[in-house]
């Protein structure tokens, strides 16, 4: 055997390691009963442990250090492993065992500040919890290394050869073109009832449309299932294995299909993954932006297109003849209906990204150390109000309401913008092919889907996402097709009647 | 840390990777896609392997000798559990490796060519891997030893301590008084139309009244559910975490409820188990026949009583309004309609044990030589026509329909028996407690199952099942109460209103 054989064996070890632990945690949020979680978090310590120990460990450094050695042939998956084991590796042998166990045990007791400070709304009863993430997060950024900033060694653990600094000229390129153009589709909303699409929806017969739908657009039901939970999701627990999960609003029923469309676009990347590279890097999803480019392009582009509802609002009306009074205008204008809220998990499509960047601000700022722990509701209430021309009531609507922070999750954020704006310069670049756009407009997304494929999806982690972007659409990742995107369905120049 | 502390992390690190194999088999036959199989396989042989290198390896073994040299209370469960341990062990020491692979080599071929087999209702199809089945089952019982005879070598793997000889004087007491009950049973159900309960009874309303029935028992939800299998079963994934499976015949409610029923039984005996205790003897359950005896004495003792439909019947019509023409009298014999078949896993009460009967006659004359395979059809056919009176039409209605044997499972159907056996005189005895009979008489089952929880299940595998039975009911396992119960229930003296 090759050292690279030998390496596939153990990554392979690894990889049975955590999709088992992913099959164990898909069961705990959806069917296992409530005094189980004891025996489950042990269980889950004992595999991720494991784990851990093999990816790290000496054998797999040893083995890796052959296997380059031996080397492969240029651009081929081979030669992505290895790239990919490699800046792993290197990453994780930078940071001290000491601090990954002080990280976790600051984070276990964070979360459960957090919980409670949220529940009184008391942003003091977290701070010094985040003080201490702040500083785990510095040290790990230090010892990480980074060209421009800290922020770009957090960065790059979830968007792999991202820069804080493009991001941020992105941004503040998007921020007041976004701010207007949610103003004017949050005045013109106003006129739009609230009430359009409410009605009695019995959680089956939204099941029922949820399949149909997601089936139409690809995701494979023989290699997938749909169930249900608090928080929607998508895991993959093998190679022909993702998971996905909605919940359900018996009084709208849009809210577990575009909950489905949502996880249907993760899921269908996922199960677009090259198979045989399961558990290896080019058989891995590349990053949270191209992962979230695919999850919105499904969503909103497809999902919440007129083409789309020609063709779905005669079936949904099959299923809830209470539809049947809707015109397809009314229809389309309550899903664009746009509001500033102060909940990001629950802001609209118009308004999603400015939730967006005042996290990535802030976070950047406390990295560069401008910021002190102490004056973040202050920072937040002011830039909130700022971009949204409203105050938040309290701490729980503002800098308190995200899990992410509790969990050491700094860093993270920018990527939900990034998958918008690759969503919509994939879609765009993809329409560019006839037959695609004339199928979509029929609602057929066979081809939309097979393009995809091609360019994103089996690529894996071979291709890093900036080179994948720039390879499937021509260039980097850059505003236009976003802007030109929401500009036509929600800008000034749009008519209520348009929406 | 003591050798037996150390040893309890063991088996702890076994017990971890046992319950997830569990949770991943649990899956596998409720919810996993059909696609994800081939990667399911791998991940379970990876569990088993690991599982099985560390319950027979060196530091197992080396850790339990110093443990025992340490000792312990007499009496104790930590007595109990190093007694287990080292049988285990000793038994699992006296089979090598190449038998081990060998017959996991034969019996993975075997159970295709069963399903063929079965399929194309043809033996022949099947015996020349039977034969190699019984060929490893017969040098497996050399190596094991043995008092008496083959069987017992095999009889011990499911029912530790049992012996053939007492097993075959009790099932040849058995045998023609429970062919006169249940002729006499057959006989008086022919006058009882088949179709008093045939209705239309919709899933998720026999799910209803079947939670509301597990519950009423004692079955705990927060520490267990009910799924939807082709097959019914009971699985443990942790300690508080016990699955069962049903499956739903919409035209008749009494198919799934006697399932959980079932089902249920073994799973209130898995929660009742002592969880400090869990992945150690202490804290498993002592073998098939007095698990077997927990689902019996729920599903028939309880669950076919008269006392017990006096409550659930008019619950049942408040869930099925079309039942309210249903007397209970009539009711109660529709329950307990018998008939002959030829199918095992489809059999009636009053005629369960005479399938069993036949399988053990048969296994222990293969193993001790004096029937050959190729003659099994035969030997089956004429021994059935001599228990129920009618011949099977073929193979698959007959010698091929149990997957037992493709598993090499040789040894396993008389604990079914002997459950029945243990159920009756359990429950016989629990009911000379006149708190637990009145409760009992008005459908109150929580002193009944109090006084299992002490006398059963509490004491997993601290007590041998002789012992268990013993020391619960004051004598061995005999056929008394069983088949005063069969004749109370079935037997010539009682009229059809009585049934």
């Amino acid at each position: 055997m090759t050292a690279y054989e030998n390496l596939c064996k153990l990554a392979q070890e690894i990889a049975l390691l955590g999709s088992t632990a992913s099959t164990l945690g898909w069961d705990q949020e959806t069917y296992m009963p409530a005094k189980a979680l004891d025996h489950r978090a042990q269980q889950l310590a004992y595999l991720s442990a494991k784990s851990h120990a093999l990816a790290t460990g000496k054998t797999f450094r040893k083995t890796l250090d052959l296997a380059l050695k031996e080397g492969a042939a240029r651009g081929s998956k081979q030669a992505a492993n290895l790239r990919e084991w490699a800046y792993e590796i290197e990453r994780a042998s930078r940071i001290p065992t000491s601090l990954v166990a002080e990280e976790s045990n600051i984070t276990a007791h964070a979360r459960n500040a957090w919980v409670e400070a949220r529940k009184k709304s008391d942003f003091s009863m977290f701070s010094s919890h985040l003080g201490k993430i702040l500083s785990i997060a510095r040290q790990k950024a230090e010892l990480w290394g980074y060209q421009d900033e800290p922020y770009d060694a957090l960065l790059v653990g979830y968007e792999r050869g991202a820069r804080t600094r493009l991001i941020a000229n992105l941004f503040d390129e998007l921020q007041p073109r976004i701010t207007a153009i949610a103003k004017s589709a949050v005045d013109k909303s106003r006129a739009i009832p609230s009430t359009l699409l409410r009605g009695k929806y019995p959680v089956a017969k939204q099941q029922q449309l949820n399949r149909e739908v997601a089936e139409s657009i690809g995701f494979d039901f023989d290699a997938g299932r749909i169930d249900t939970t608090t928080h929607p999701f998508c895991t993959t627990l093998g190679p022909m294995d993702v998971r996905l999960t909605t919940r359900y609003d018996e009084a709208d029923f849009t809210s577990s299909l575009f909950g489905v469309l949502h996880e249907a676009g993760h899921g269908l990347y996922e199960q677009g993954l090259p198979a045989p590279e399961f558990g290896r890097p080019a058989g891995n999803a590349v990053s949270l932006g191209i992962h979230e480019s695919q999850s919105r392009l499904w969503e909103n582009h497809v999902g919440r297109s007129e083409a789309f509802w020609k063709k779905w609002l005669p079936r949904a009306t099959e299923i809830f003849p209470s539809l049947r009074k809707l015109h397809l205008g009314d229809f389309m204008a309550s899903i664009h209906r746009a509001q500033f809220s102060f909940i990001r998990v629950e802001a609209d499509e118009a308004t999603y990204d400015l939730h967006i960047l005042l996290r990535f601000q802030i976070e950047r700022r406390l990295l560069n150390g401008t910021l002190e722990v102490a004056k973040i509701p202050q920072a937040w209430n002011d830039q909130f109000e700022h971009l949204f021309g409203v105050r938040p009531p309290d701490d729980a609507h503002g800098c308190l309401q995200d899990i992410h922070w509790s969990m050491g999750g700094l860093g993270y954020f920018a990527t939900y913008t990034l998958g918008n704006l690759n969503a919509a310069q994939l879609y765009a670049h993809a329409n560019r092919d006839r037959k695609i756009r004339s199928a979509s407009t029929s609602a057929n997304y066979t081809p939309l889907l097979a393009w995809l494929r091609t360019h994103v999806h089996s690529h894996g982690s071979a291709l890093l996402p900036s080179k994948l972007i720039a390879k499937a659409t021509g260039h980097p990742t850059d505003s236009a097709a976003y802007l030109a995107h929401l500009q036509e369905r929600f800008g000034p120049g749009r008519t209520k009647r348009d929406l």
